[in-house]
């Protein structure tokens, strides 16, 4: 086993140190936590697909694809050509497809699992990244009300993690849809088209955007009221007016405002704050046909959408049925990639122990005494290890402190070296308090339990934010 | 999205349905949990190592192997080429390797993800699987106290597990290296050629065993020597007496023995009747030179081991120094594979939700009435959805039932559909019992709070097992 190559991180491939790994755990553990209390199942997917159904996925992405092969060569007889997943949606599309005589529709599940993409890494973006999906889906139809239900998930979520403000965006498609063939924009630039231009306003400002509309056939006039549409942001329904300011009207236009009405409602009574109606948002992916939601936290807008999706119409389809759905995904990596590589929250301590129990002697004796009161201890839910060796106490409080361990368990006492065996005694290192303690009945307080993730002192919203980092 | 390819599972790929799923989710969580207690910390390595380092790791392991490529094409400057790891045990020791300036020694780490092996599947063999790890590491030297307490984590995660009985088997490879070198065998056959031979016994039986020691160059004294070490098998310490009646003396055995002695000694007091020496194990991988570890469930021997691992004097090494371990892996994969694929192990439902939430009408104020009832039960940590639509309530019935929801919410009552609202209902869909309840107060019993996951009755332990199954 023994090597001595270089080692080097690689680039889009992010690992943690045990801290900070605390601090993703804790993020996931919300997620899950969530997740079930809103009643979605966990389904894991193999982390390969054929390489056809992968590519198969729109224009984009053929690139991105990690192909396997076997270092020793070969394909084996009956094996398809693999790829790596690159998101959750086409493994889970498969998956439903595959088991849709097994599964009970509405299907609510939850999926969180890493992914790959070939591409080049920059802030927020991995070659290999987790991401937490849900999605409800059914068959030929489904309920409007899971689109409202959907950002509620995520609100309740949200508002248990450590990431300051945020804002759920919501639109409709359909509004933009209408929108641009109430004013025949379809019959020049297409919907799909000047979907995917206004999606780039964030990115190249409207005068870009203008330009863009212009040059893919649009006239001024149309090319303003785009932007004036886009330009509509309201936490409430009176973006159903400003709307109708414009002027425009188209029965798909009207179903649009009315299926956004409903979800700006919910939020409303759900999430009070959390939620904007948000007419710029398209999302890139030609897929969704309904609702469609982005997640920005306020100050770090740069970084992009902390979680996305909507509705669509055909998730996927066998040869009876399509499986309409909702669904949307946190990208875990790239909010663990923010809250720990800008330094905005850290774990209390690197281990999961909350007490070490220190070794008064080496002798067989004193290991089974260290040992019993670990096994006590454990049995009540307290996580803890005994000390390596019986060094000096000094040395196995310093073993504590390194770690973040806040109490040191000294059975027999800390005479009990010396031989002088007395009761246990348990030492809080932190305020130097040393209290005698039974291993059948002592409870740490609930806060030393289990290492806490704390958002860093200075870490406000916003761009501020860092100065509190500790990194 | 939509698409009507063909779908298919692909072997050694494998996937469950929500209820195996939450098998699988209960049987890691326990892993995590234990590991926990015992003051092990979490990491989690990339998937890929560069290709030198993956098959830089011994004489079989290059066939195994998956590459990855970009289905683009071409090589990215700077990049290494890289394979999925086949194991945790290459990562860990390159991370390291790579951390050691920034980690606490010893180092408790624990890791539980997927590795990838390109061979062909079997039973309790896949391409992708999970294994879930720990390891104690340290700087140049090791306390041995560590190899006595790696099987005591196992039992404490075994003993909380629906696995049936179960044992660990110790040994340690200077017990067979000492024993060997003290008859000669090192200048013959070899000490890890011999340990080679004699760790195909389970599979060959001992006449083989006998023919290829010396076909090796063993005399036929010296191969009915390594039989009879082979056969010493004992739950205590008595194996230290049948070894030395074997008249064979040498410095090494004896360390050996007394290694031994001290780590079933320990696993007597910590975990009675869990652990045996058992002198046939050997381990196939060369680099353990302490305590080894293999793991049986009764009556499933033809498995092979579910938790095996051993210690190692060098498990990286840098410029100034060794990293001597030890450590063991959890199959959880084969664990999974072995409790759902046979059947022996079931949930007691497919989601997480205990309680379905009635909806009245399809109007607004019935769906806020149960989203708040739902929001109320989540905030006290019960799991629930809303039904989707207001179907005759015997229909919403019959979603929780297909489901295994326990329980069905009915805000204002059975009677509220018809206009006549009273309080709120809750109805144990199992016994048919309906009671009034309150959402900010009504708790489902313990045992109904999360989905439970039992030995189907009739899984003993054994091969008549598969009886019950439900498959």
């Amino acid at each position: 086993m023994s090597n001595s190559k270089k080692v080097a991180p690689i680039s889009g491939f992010p690992e943690y140190l045990p801290a900070d790994r605390i601090v993703e755990q804790s993020i996931v553990d919300v997620i899950r936590e969530v997740f079930e209390l809103h009643g979605f199942s966990s389904i894991q997917t193999r982390s390969v697909e054929p390489i056809d159904r992968l590519s198969a996925q729109g224009e984009d992405t053929d690139k991105e694809i990690y192909v396997l092969s076997r270092l020793a060569g070969g394909a084996e007889q009956g094996m398809p050509r693999l790829g790596l997943h690159f998101d959750m949606t086409v493994p889970f599309a498969r998956y439903v497809v595959e088991n849709a005589g097994k599964l009970n529709f509405p299907f609510r599940r939850y999926q969180i699992q890493q992914a790959w993409r070939g591409e080049r890494p920059q802030e927020g973006r991995y070659r290999e990244f987790t991401q937490a999906d849900i999605d409800v889906i059914d068959v030929d139809t489904l309920p409007a009300a899971y689109e409202a239900e959907i950002p509620l998930v995520i609100a309740d979520i949200f508002d248990r993690l450590p990431v300051g403000e945020y804002v759920i965006q919501v639109n409709n498609r359909k509004i933009p849809e209408g929108f641009y063939r109430g004013i025949g924009l379809d019959a020049s630039v297409g919907v799909i088209e000047a979907l995917r231009i206004v999606d780039k306003l964030d990115k190249v400002g409207p005068d870009a955007v203008r330009d863009m509309l212009i040059g893919a056939g649009a006239t001024d006039e149309q090319a303003g009221a785009c932007l004036a549409l886009a330009e509509i942001r309201a936490p409430d329904l009176s973006f159903v007016d400003r709307v109708r300011a414009l002027g425009v009207t188209h029965p798909v236009l009207d179903e649009g405002l009315a299926a956004l009405s409903a979800v700006i409602a919910a939020g409303m009574a759900g999430a009070p704050g959390r939620m904007v109606a948000d007419l710029r948002i398209a999302r890139g992916l030609d897929y969704y046909t309904g609702t469609v939601y982005e997640t920005q936290l306020v100050g770090y807008e740069s970084w992009g959408s902390f979680c996305s999706g909507g509705r669509y119409d055909a998730l996927a389809a066998d040869n009876r049925h399509t499986y309409p759905g909702v669904g949307i995904s946190i990208g875990v990596s790239r909010l663990v990639g923010l809250l720990v590589g800008k330094g905005l929250v850290r774990a209390s301590r690197s281990t999961p122990s909350v007490v070490l129990i220190a070794l008064a002697n080496d002798n067989v004796v004193a290991r089974l005494a260290s040992a019993a009161v670990a096994k006590a201890l454990r049995q009540r839910g307290i996580a803890c290890e005994v000390a390596p060796t019986a060094a000096k106490f000094g040395k196995q409080i310093r073993y504590a402190e390194r770690r973040g361990i806040p109490y040191v368990w000294f059975p027999g006492g800390t005479a009990a070296g010396a031989g002088e065996s007395s009761g246990d005694e348990v030492k809080d290192i932190r305020s130097g308090e040393q209290v005698p303690a039974d291993p059948a009945s002592w409870q740490p307080p609930a806060d030393d339990l289990r290492p806490s993730v704390v958002r860093s002192s200075g870490a406000g919203s916003g761009t501020g934010g860092e100065s509190g980092a500790e990194k």
